[in-house]
């Protein structure tokens, strides 16, 4: 992605450094943070300096191979296994971060050696960051055949570069569209409570240069009723077999009142995205966050601290109201989705 | 209502002056604005330091007594006309405000004499906004019988005594709900961008010692898929003659929601807010507010101040998404409302 013309990855790895954007100083600041400790990674995905389920994914695995690089050559083999675990417990939600560890760790379960281990998980790091981007651009290009001229697009959060590696998810199309000369618009929800919508996906198309609008989560409602949204595309965390899909809360509200306007609903989302353990939406574990970021925006409490809050960072949305899910495999309905899941099965299985 | 264990009217004519709560200072510091300059008070309401539909109608009746006791003794009916068109235009959505200002301005019709005029019409003022606070105790009476113990009631924005001259719409029911010994609890949305949710219907709640939580926007959807919401009450800020109501942006959002997972929508709202004149939702303005809403929060930008925006204000719900209209005359469906327009029209021509 380009961020005031500079061409810039949201998750990267230089010097034996990962280097990550700070997504709690965007739009105001474009702080690169360079991480060097494992303990650092892991603040990272919990604070939310890294978000979106693709680059949370490149982001553990490359913290894999930070923790390596800090362990005793001599006795590394437990201290990865708890680096592996503690990674995988900094955000419960999103699939890929399991996904990304799994793979990450399975290329050297035969290593013995140090050295060989550190060079092997690095390359495989380097390996899923590069394949997530090209995945990106895929989505890109088989989504951008969905949007015609005069279509008015919605999204929620952010499933832009900043939510991957690089291109994003559900902008991916949009960036693909644009760039083949569709003239569309798009509608992005502020997203309440951290206001990825405002601070990252509005930042992103201002700087393409996409026609948006930033609306609050409220007004959706009300531009599908006056006939002003043509089809909503949003991202996704984890998409369990039978299809349903957890997403930033708010989603499963958007795709509700798409059903009732008949407006086409669309999950773009990767390989790693994809649950093939999970059978349905019941069993994807919901974060509960912290109830300050709803009593306050930034560091100010918008209301008094008192105030009791319920703050859960996600919902489901069940797979009858997806109209399809854009992969890097191409675009598939839910009767088709067990093509992609043998496709996928048989990924893993290689 | 009680603040801090003190009574207090939201709008109240005391000495002359129109007292009004400052709720844009809510819920940190509870200033009492005392306005003698009809200016003051056009002001008060564009900038919403008085809002919600039947306070901002009280203001209105209030504010041409102000405008009245400002003008020359010898020559002031021109000037209560353009106090009047000044009022009438200082917020578009609302219907109590018309309302409102046409009963204070009838009440003087024949008369030409200042002095009998003031008196006449400071009485009519103070009538209304004591019979608006008498009508929300109705209504919480009519609408506490539809509350049973194990509910869980969703409300959006503030329709609490801070929206009324005393007392509330959507939460009188849980007032008296509350002093009968009926358990149950609420939700209160926070309603972006101005955070009436958070600043004044969890405050109020809180005061009352309602139990409550405060969930952004894009939570209601979640718990009612999880069978945690029994009933949604909101405000109105217009009731069309068939039924549509224009309330604050995000209701009509409740009500689809609502209506997917079947659970009971009402609008508690006195006869002030029923516009006999207009026929459907679609013939009611829908104010625009200003995108530094959305961008800021409080006086601190969330984003950058050159991100684009769409702001409305208000949405319009049609009328078949709603159970009833809590009102101080009893509850009506849909079906009966044509009964409750007899009683309005005929109260009107009184």
């Amino acid at each position: 992605m380009k961020i005031y013309g500079k061409q810039i990855r949201t998750v990267d790895f230089k010097n034996n450094k990962l280097e990550l954007i700070d997504q709690n100083k965007l739009p105001f600041e474009v702080d690169i943070l360079k991480l060097d400790k494992l303990s650092d990674v892991v603040h990272a995905i919990k604070v939310m300096q890294v978000r979106g389920a693709p680059a949370i994914g490149a982001t553990g695995s490359f913290g894999l191979v930070i923790a390596l690089q800090e362990l005793d050559k001599n006795n590394w083999i437990q201290g990865l296994n708890n680096a592996y675990e503690s990674l995988l417990a900094s955000r419960p939600t999103a699939v890929d971060l399991k996904n990304c560890l799994d793979e990450a760790i399975s290329s050297i379960t035969e290593v013995t050696e140090y050295d060989k281990a550190l060079e092997i998980i690095t390359e495989t790091a380097i390996e899923i960051a590069n394949r997530s981007a090209d995945s990106c651009h895929k989505i890109g290009e088989y989504g951008a055949q969905l949007i015609n001229d005069g279509d008015s697009i919605l999204t929620h959060c952010n499933a832009g570069a900043l939510a991957t590696v690089d291109f994003g998810t559900a902008l991916a199309p949009m960036r693909i569209a644009f760039e083949q000369g569709t003239k569309f618009s798009v509608f992005v929800d502020e997203t309440r409570p951290r206001l990825q919508g405002s601070r990252l996906t509005a930042f992103e198309l201002h700087q393409e240069g996409i026609p948006y609008k930033l609306i609050v989560d409220n007004a959706a409602g009300h531009y599908m009723q006056q006939g002003k949204i043509s089809m909503v595309i949003t991202g996704a965390d984890r998409i369990a077999l039978n299809g349903d899909v957890a997403n930033k809360i708010g989603t499963y509200t958007k795709a509700v009142l798409a059903k009732e306007h008949g407006i086409p609903f669309y999950i773009a989302a990767p390989a790693t995205t994809f649950d093939l353990e999970t059978k349905s939406g019941k069993d994807i574990p919901i974060e509960e966050r912290d109830g300050d970021e709803i009593l306050k925006v930034g560091s100010v409490y918008v209301t008094l601290p008192e105030i009791e809050t319920a703050n859960p960072a996600f919902d489901v949305t069940p797979a009858k109201y997806i109209t399809g899910y854009i992969t890097e495999y191409g675009v598939f309905s839910i009767d088709r989705l067990s093509e992609l899941q043998e496709i996928l099965a048989k990924r893993k299985s290689n």
